[in-house]
């Protein structure tokens, strides 16, 4: 096959431009690759008049991408949009239906409508490749999907969202509040529009239901994702952590247990000597655990223009190669719907609370956990000044379920000021 | 395709048995994975009565492993016997020429006889796939030849020999010699028959030959990687690294530069707090940089049955799944020699050596220092009880070049006793 692979660009953020730059940049390096050449013959984005710093005026115009997409000079549409809804998903499914291949950078999209996609990719026999959606410039879906295709998935681990973990490493280092990070972050526009998506876990979430889609052979399933943010991680519960020798992540933990498949984003406790717990700033990582290969770490840069069009490209220089898959490595058919198992894996917590500074305070906190079966690992009460008492416990394992009667049990006590903080602590 | 794919492993060791117990366990799941079955017909090895774990009974056996290439009911050749030479050779040659694909875990056979091998498949139109011949679990073949495909590759370096960083770092750890920990290390079985193909670094060049082979388009040339064993390193160096923030790794780098490929295999500092000067134990760590993605770490286990058995297994349910693709990542035509570049890129060095205790010793070795153009960061010289003083001398960065014409001035002195020791400072 030398024919030329030809691309239709939608979108013409970071993402697209990066695109263009590598294809103007090395078009001979990837036709020797590729082995045919690989071009751009149409863009689309909601402003043709924008200057983006590169020259488009080789290729055709559209100003809708669901155009674009049907174009009989496009073999792939390259969807670089975002939003899981509207035009990226029209665009897409109109590309599909019209036989492109169809590249994305669309993690929301994916995680909301993956499996009717990858049906309709299917039955229009094309492919939807999306490693730029998932841990940016890291080839983690390649690895999984293809590399570790001969393993059982026993687990996988990730810290997918940069933003988060510059929000928590910048308040460890600088010694500064939530507050005033996610101020800066914003600032620096390292934060979505919306920053629930960072901070929220959401967008990170997205990327382990992709994950866990391959991984363990089941249909996407973002709602079953247990998500939690970092809004409620002070400054105090990183210092502790790091007293005790753990990092504080937000941590995507997805394992298939014997009451059906946990997908959990969350704040958890990781030894700071573990790779997970040397990540610093932007940097994401993903743990890949299965049962030939023991663990594969992958750690690089989870966003930015040079990395995600990499990871764009990565796909594009496969279906160059006539390299096909389905998308979530397996016939969608096969694809079965999981049982959602919430909390279904035991472990350590460490827990923070203000306690009344009454006579048998702390002892009404350590019955309401010895009631709930949970028995302590260590316990800390620090000097004060007021008439809060902060406390620090870390549990033995325990199920999340048992936590929470504990939780539920100690506001009953009378004893505790607002709302005590509960962190996993992940094994990794 | 719904067919079987039918493979013959030639070769029963740790490898061999890997693989026929993954097969044997997941059968189900491989195929629908692979979208078909993927079944062992038959296979070869030396003894055919050893007790090798494993209920063989189902597959024809062969004595001959070129017999095995050329039966009828075999689609892949599985080759994990190892040897550059002799019968692994012959009998990838005769798959080839039969028209079966090749998959294999043998470094030494692609790094020396790799182009003419890559020429003959593609003359056959057939594959050689060689995941497990590179850091055992971790796909760094495959991210580096298809997930990082749109990147110019910039740089590659790797930590991919586990009895050298088990040996560096178990010196450090219990304070041993390298001598004793080398013994300690033969008698636990991690060291090959010929302990030189570890110890000499020889192994792990050969695998930075064939990523280097990957990565820049160039025929592998496993006679131009520069290669330096780990035998002169002492637990002086370790501590005296450790002491100034290092640690001592038989690390690869692999660059163009202007005047040619500089591939080199030997002892350097790298940061304590980076990745690789993380890396304990028999672990294996790969860097790869491309000029879109910045930098990618991928990190896993670099041996044993079960990490090489699963590379073996994502190599063959590529193969099962109709992905196919060069042996070196573009068509071996098209795989340019490389000039040799020696010691192109400057680096700062560590120096450390015995002077004898004479007024103006360490005069004459800065002296000669600056007559060869290198400026001095940091010398201290320690307090001694005999007649030689140990010193140890950081260098700021200068070529291999003129650090040579200085050691050879260090001689002509008359101050120096012994070898002075230079380990290469690398920017990781």
């Amino acid at each position: 096959m030398t024919e030329p692979l030809r691309l239709g660009i939608a979108g013409l953020g970071t993402v697209g431009v990066g695109v263009v730059r590598i294809l103007r940049k090395h078009g001979a390096l990837l036709e020797k690759r590729a082995g045919r050449p690989v071009v751009i013959t149409a863009v689309s984005a909601r402003s043709h008049t924008k200057d983006r710093g590169v020259d488009l005026s080789a290729y055709a115009w559209e100003d809708d991408p669901v155009a674009l997409a049907r174009r009989d000079d496009v073999d792939v549409f390259v969807e670089v949009m975002g939003g899981h809804d509207g035009p990226a998903k029209d665009a897409t499914e109109a590309a599909l239906h019209a036989g492109k291949d169809v590249v994305t950078a669309n993690k929301a999209l994916l995680a909301i409508h993956g499996q009717e996609l990858a049906e309709l990719a299917e039955t229009a026999g094309r492919v939807i490749r999306f490693e730029a959606a998932v841990a940016g410039g890291i080839p983690v879906v390649k690895a999984l999907t293809e590399g570790l295709a001969g393993n059982e998935i026993t687990r996988i681990m990730g810290v997918m969202n940069g933003s988060c973990n510059y929000i928590l490493t910048r308040m460890e280092d600088a010694g500064l509040s939530y507050e005033a990070v996610f101020q800066e972050a914003n600032q620096l526009g390292y934060l979505e529009a919306d920053p629930q998506l960072d901070v929220g876990g959401i967008d990170a979430g997205h990327k382990l239901a992709l994950l866990a889609s391959i991984a363990f052979g089941t249909q996407v399933d973002f709602d079953a994702v247990e998500l939690e943010g970092i809004g409620s991680i002070t400054i105090d519960d990183i210092r502790q952590a790091a007293d005790m020798g753990y990092k504080i992540k937000l941590l995507g933990v997805a394992q298939m247990t014997g009451r059906g498949l946990e997908q959990r984003m969350s704040p958890c406790l990781v030894p700071e000597s573990s790779p997970l717990g040397q990540l610093q700033g932007g940097t994401n990582m993903v743990v890949l655990e299965g049962d030939a290969v023991s663990q594969i770490v992958l750690r690089g840069p989870g966003a930015g223009e040079g990395p995600t069009a990499s990871a764009v490209m990565g796909d594009v220089m496969d279906v160059a190669r006539g390299m096909r898959m389905s998308t979530f490595g397996q016939s969608a058919t096969t694809l079965h719907k999981a049982r959602a198992a919430r909390a279904a894996v035991p472990a350590p917590y460490y827990l923070r609370m203000e306690l009344l500074d009454k006579p048998g305070a702390l002892a009404k906190i350590a019955h309401a956990l010895g009631e709930a079966g949970i028995s302590i690992d260590r316990m800390r009460q620090y000097g004060h000044q007021d008439t809060n008492a902060p406390v620090l416990i870390v549990t033995h394992k325990t199920t999340r379920t048992a936590l929470e009667e504990a939780l539920a049990d100690f506001k009953s006590t009378g004893v505790v000021s607002g709302t005590p903080v509960a962190i996993r602590i992940e094994a990794v």
